[in-house]
């Protein structure tokens, strides 16, 4: 899949912009504030419904405009056109596929696949577990076409189980839905563990390449301990669990685990060694994405210059210009990134929200 | 005050390194992980007796040794050399001042004053009040002698009241301590208010150089009602309290606020405005310092190049290059940093944690 047209209207500081990219790599330049990050922000919200800078869509509607437009053109592999449109305004929103409504974002989701690396990604690897659950999932959604549904009969049941533990419910009443959990629990579980088994191989690869004197070691937690079955746990901890009001154990506790020569790698490596780690982990998704669907992602890469060395930028853009992918890059100055390695490349330039297509 | 000297031993990679840094630019230029923030960040930690990247002495300790070591020279302005020493060891901390053992941090920080920029101070605009609280009251805490025992005092009478709200005390019990609250509550806010007022004048001269066509407002709230009186506030609040647990109103609630053109700095700015906004209330700062106090302090800039544009980073360093202080900044690539205006300047270049003076 990629993206052949692009139309943004009132999003951000990008009023209107037509962007016609190519399969290889995009380039946008331009200085802080003009406009770049919002440009890749667009394309990720087209894929997620959500941006990944803000919750507030307030933030997103261009001051003084009462909606945000996005129409895209996306084409299979099989060279099929599929037209793509959002339009948002404070209380209203419309997505169409195909020309049809849709009501789900993984309807969308699903046509669509997008990675970002971007400033905050960091996160991934010093933020909560939700957010290393999330980078697990997006595999997980793409590659397995039960998961989804799993997962929402999961949060259903999950959600029943917690509200008659705070509400302090007898215990059997609380105890209901440990069925439903483990039987949704256990098959999510083994979903998220051949994709993380199926994503180890591409991330030693990369990190073979990046990290030469260090050892790196990625670990998936499953939510509970891993000798121990998901119910037996559930029906023994209900007294404790009804004093906190939630459910200690299962699928939406699991947690990938990142360590460093023996360290964590949350505190104990430096900046730009968390956002090689990040920038890695999300290559080695893009990678194993394309390899195991033969389809192709888009990944957007916001800023791969600040906080890397020459060394690390060059070695990403080797590894960029090897992978089946539609890539879209922003930088501040154009001689930061060397695009010399890619056949089809296009370069643009942003300044106050205007979008220039350049040599 | 400047740093005249600097011996640290077992800090994270760095595990002894001697340093003489000039009263102008000294320049730590270094590879991704070499040690160029950990430098920084042993500065720091000497003055605030933590770090900026982590709450865990753990991460700090270099591996497979059993303590930290930082042995400095600070110069005051009337030339008189003032030794500072920190040993910490996993369940021990020694602090000196003068040789003398020291107690409490403020003892140290008065010393020494610090002030850093590095890759998270975004978050002083988009992270918890409690990041813009502790901003405002290092500025009130190396100005106003009061300051830290009057925070001290309402500290501790807000636990009180806390724990007696929590443990839903009788109403009269959880009254005790409104009056203790209210006296210095006043106190601190007075003196808050007025840095702030003086702190205006710096911050605005320098949004006018960096944001020419935006209106940048920042606004100082004091955690209650302009209009309304904390100690009735306490009074007629009490029974909701009781339900949450906790005191609504009062300086441990203040707050300021940033707007860029009317929208909120938090989520409606690029993240490169966001890191230039963050820069230009710690110079702010730095400036009302010197001039209020006639004392010198230093500055910590960690990867000033970094998502900041080449117009930006020249403006930054004309602003840098006028200002009283002592000046640590880090770089990936040296060229990336003009230094011609200063007089004096040195030049570092670390690698696999070893520092070496350059040309």
């Amino acid at each position: 899949m990629r993206l052949t047209q692009l139309q943004i209207k009132n999003f951000r500081n990008l009023e209107s912009v037509k962007l016609t990219p190519v399969q290889g790599v995009n380039l946008i330049v331009g200085d802080n504030a003009s406009g770049k990050t919002s440009l890749l922000e667009a394309i990720y919200y087209l894929s997620h419904i959500r941006s990944f800078r803000t919750r507030y869509i307030t933030d997103l509607i261009k001051r003084e405009t009462s909606y945000l437009q996005l129409v895209a053109n996306i084409e299979t592999v099989e060279s099929q056109i599929i037209p793509l449109g959002i339009r948002r305004s404070r209380n209203k929103s419309e997505v169409r596929v195909n020309k049809q409504p849709v009501k789900r974002v993984s309807d969308i989701a699903a046509q669509f696949p997008v990675l970002a690396i971007h400033p905050d990604s960091y996160k991934l690897i010093t933020g909560s577990p939700s957010q290393r659950r999330q980078y697990l999932d997006w595999g997980v959604f793409h590659v397995e076409h039960g998961f989804f549904q799993s997962w929402q009969r999961f949060k259903k049941a999950l959600m029943q189980r917690n509200a008659a533990l705070k509400s302090k419910q007898k215990f059997d009443v609380c105890q209901l839905w440990n069925k439903e959990i483990c039987k949704t629990a256990d098959y999510i579980d083994q979903l998220r563990q051949q994709y993380f088994l199926k994503l180890l191989p591409y991330f030693q690869q990369l990190t073979n390449i990046f990290f030469l004197n260090d050892k790196v070691i990625i670990e998936y937690k499953r939510g509970w301990p891993a000798d121990k079955s998901l119910f037996e746990l559930l029906e023994a901890n209900i007294q404790k669990e009804r004093m906190k009001g939630f459910t200690y154990y299962g699928p939406h506790r699991a947690e990938i685990t990142i360590k460093v020569n023996g360290q964590s790698a949350q505190t104990c490596i430096s900046r730009g060694q968390q956002k090689t780690l990040v920038a890695l982990m999300r290559l080695a998704q893009a990678m194993q994405f394309t390899e195991a669907t033969n389809k192709t992602c888009v990944l957007l890469y916001d800023d791969l210059a600040a906080e890397l060395d020459a060394n690390h930028r060059k070695l990403i853009l080797e590894v960029l210009s090897k992978m089946n992918i539609q890539l879209f890059l922003t930088a501040i100055e154009k001689d930061q990134i060397d695009l010399s390695a890619w056949q089809e490349k296009k370069m643009f330039h942003v300044e106050h929200g205007l979008l220039t297509e350049t040599e």
